[in-house]
């Protein structure tokens, strides 16, 4: 067999040190300020059986995205014999329509299928409201580009079995709160709701299905500005005459909207966004919230409240959900009102690390142990074994190589002391120790070794 | 469409909150863990290209392991029509011998193998030697059973480029100190080494192909007992006369094997293995650290110390590696000489629950704010907040529902303290706080409850 290739699947990522070290503070940082929420994590399956993800609540829409498993053994001599015998097989037929089923299990392409799938099967045994987080590897079948990977993270908050604000204020407490932990600014936030959204189809005297497509278009808004949506509103007659005027009026309004002006079209609603706005941004004085009407959001689940967390300098949205109250019915479970947003975590740690918020503090030890000579390592080993029980992390080079190499070593990682056990600093019974930074060499008794550094790493 | 199942794949699973907050735990302490000896970690694609799994390091045995990721779109048509046009196709032939290539992608089945992928990608801008570490999912498509999942945690630590036995210290080490952190008592650490295992082969008179057979037989020995491994080997002819008889006298003698019987077989890899022994012997005192001439380890690509840590109650091993100078090549790396190990995640964290060493500390929310009425929500979240800014965990019942609903919400999940704040208290500018373990209850002016509670909480 020839050499395989060094390289991770196209659209696939491996992460360096440095790049894993941002990710893991970043997950405990979410874990932690969730946490301090009073949610709490679940960890569910990364294979979905194929009926759960192709099902209503994944749409036909998703089905493309999804990486499909292959059948085993004899479940996939069965499929294609089954095929063969059922006469002269097509095979744009058999992959079109599945009548081809070789496939029994698929990647879950988010997390809120998969909870929706969860929640079915445990909500007897969960506390009602049931506030919960989840954070971990989604995978997509997209065509691979810049910046759009085949797998990344998601980090999702809901509250399962509220049906009052509260559960958006809780969640979008939380979102907001992970952004402000790393004391960022020119955040965002934009609220809308899709009753309101609903009603002003009706306003603007669109048919349902006029609507439908419309809301696709309003969704643009960011790439190709108002005049792209009012033009291909226009184009597709999807709105006319005074309505189309009106949404013009509205994409021109979004920057200063006041809730007030759209109490005609959907009084309830406006109330909901008006509150959830008033307690955050009393909450988050720092972070812009803002009732935004056009605001749409892709999935065809959300029935009430939808936001977006935005950053003035980027394009894309930070974080984002909604209220899905009809969603958790799929798998059989009771009527469960709910609502949830998602942290893109793979912006984030872009984000973060650029503006380097993130990794500063990841190389935590402080003390290299070079190796002079191979009898002298049970001592050194002894030596670092002692700082780590006290908390200090401690690195000793694995061969008794070139001092150069070792050295170098230690420079590549930055450790801030080097403490060098040689044979005639073995017989005095001390031990040499440089300080990397200033360059100043000492001698501590070796007695005296592990306090000395305890004081020094400490303080 | 059907309602289709709540149920996860077989195989796989959901953990709940108690579950993933434990796995959470575990997941810090043995970054924390390794993090303090220099191990660095790295984080790297779930999925691999096909033909790097089916490899030389992967193995045919592999194959059947493997979860294999259906083509997607006109590659899996051409395939599929590539299969029509070649005839006859025979089902049995396509699927057996992969003339039908459905599959380019699968899901990696361990560690090691993306480890050797990667290194050979960025072995030239990684310090020598690398310390390493991996934490994640791996994926196996074997036939679920009891206690046997598709879909658990490998936690891997390796050292990369260093031939010393420094590489077996702080791994090993690194290993041991995660037990140790938990306090872990009975546990076993057992020592052997391939070169030995080899030398011993020819000693006892056996044919390569006969000693690899029998080493087979030889790593039963957990399962059969030694009576079952002496009949194996000469039902099968593996061992005969002396070889059979001295074969049967190491196994009777593994509990007390000293290294200084076995200099004649082969000392370089007896003198490795005292050493090794000695270092961590006096390092982890509590630890029966052993050599074990039995010990045989399945894969077949160690190529030196072989190591697997065992606890005195519990069957098969908790963590298990060893040393595998040639692996690194088949990706067209360097040679590089390598040894690592890893931690099986599943099996420690189903044991430190058992003996209640996890999850204690887990429910770290310790104020409860039930909401009276819709109006206070404002007041209650901006509390609330104020909490968590200094650290103090706090749960907001997101609905004004009724009290009974809200306080059992409160019992089930612990809090310590419950902050109520009706109309009367707003009036009066007080919140009332109920302890919930004593059942006493206070009255707290309200510009005195961010700082009364911090005193509280943090003592």
């Amino acid at each position: 067999m020839s050499k395989p290739s060094a390289l991770p699947p196209s659209g696939f990522r491996d992460f360096l040190p440095e790049e894993a070290l941002a990710r893991q503070q970043l997950v405990r940082v979410i874990a932690d300020v969730y946490g301090a929420f009073g949610f709490r994590p679940i960890a569910l399956s990364a294979m979905e059986n194929l009926s759960t993800l192709l099902g209503k609540g994944g749409g036909t829409d998703n089905e493309k995205l999804i990486f499909q498993v292959l059948k085993r053994g004899e479940s996939l001599r069965a499929a294609l014999a089954d095929w063969l015998s059922a006469g002269r097989p097509s095979v744009d037929g058999a992959v079109d329509t599945r009548g081809l089923e070789l496939a029994d299990l698929g990647l879950r392409f988010d997390l809120t299928l998969p909870l929706a799938r969860f929640y079915a099967k445990n909500q007897s045994t969960l506390p009602r409201p049931f506030k919960v987080f989840q954070m971990g590897p989604v995978w997509r079948a997209d065509r691979p580009q810049k910046g759009r990977y085949r797998e990344f993270w998601q980090c999702d908050v809901d509250v399962l079995g509220a049906s009052e604000l509260g559960a958006e204020v809780e969640c979008l407490s939380a979102i907001l709160s992970v952004f402000q932990r790393f004391e960022f600014h020119g955040l965002e936030l934009h609220l809308n709701d899709r009753r309101l959204l609903a009603a002003l189809g009706r306003t603007l005297g669109a048919t349902d299905a006029q609507w439908a497509e419309a809301l696709i278009c309003l969704d643009k808004l960011d790439k190709v500005g108002a005049d792209g949506v009012i033009a291909e509103l226009q184009e597709k007659s999807l709105l006319s005459g005074g309505g189309l005027e009106r949404m013009r009026e509205i994409l021109g309004r979004t920057e200063h909207a006041r809730e007030d002006d759209w109490q005609g079209v959907d009084g309830e609603s406006v109330n909901s966004i008006r509150d959830v706005r008033e307690i955050l941004a009393s909450a988050f004085p720092r972070v812009n919230v803002r009732f935004n009407p056009s605001l749409v959001r892709g999935q065809d689940y959300y029935t009430g409240t939808i936001f977006e967390v935005r950053h003035s300098e980027i394009a894309g949205s930070l974080a984002g959900g909604g209220r899905y109250n009809r969603l958790l019915e799929i798998f059989g479970g009771q009527a469960t009102p709910a609502f949830g947003g998602s942290i893109g975590f793979e912006r984030l740690v872009l984000l973060l690390t650029e503006k380097g918020l993130l990794g500063k503090s990841a190389n935590d030890v402080k003390v290299f142990f070079p190796l002079l000579a191979p009898e002298l390592r049970a001592d050194v080993v002894e030596l670092a074994m002692g700082l780590r029980a006290r908390g200090i992390g401690a690195d000793v080079y694995p061969d008794a190589a070139k001092l150069k190499q070792q050295f170098k070593y230690a420079d590549e990682r930055g450790f801030r002391y080097c403490a060098i056990l040689g044979g005639d600093e073995h017989k005095a019974g001390v031990m040499k120790l440089k300080d990397m930074e200033t360059g100043t060499e000492t001698t501590v008794p070796l007695p005296a070794f592990l306090s000395t550094l305890e004081t020094l790493c400490k303080t």
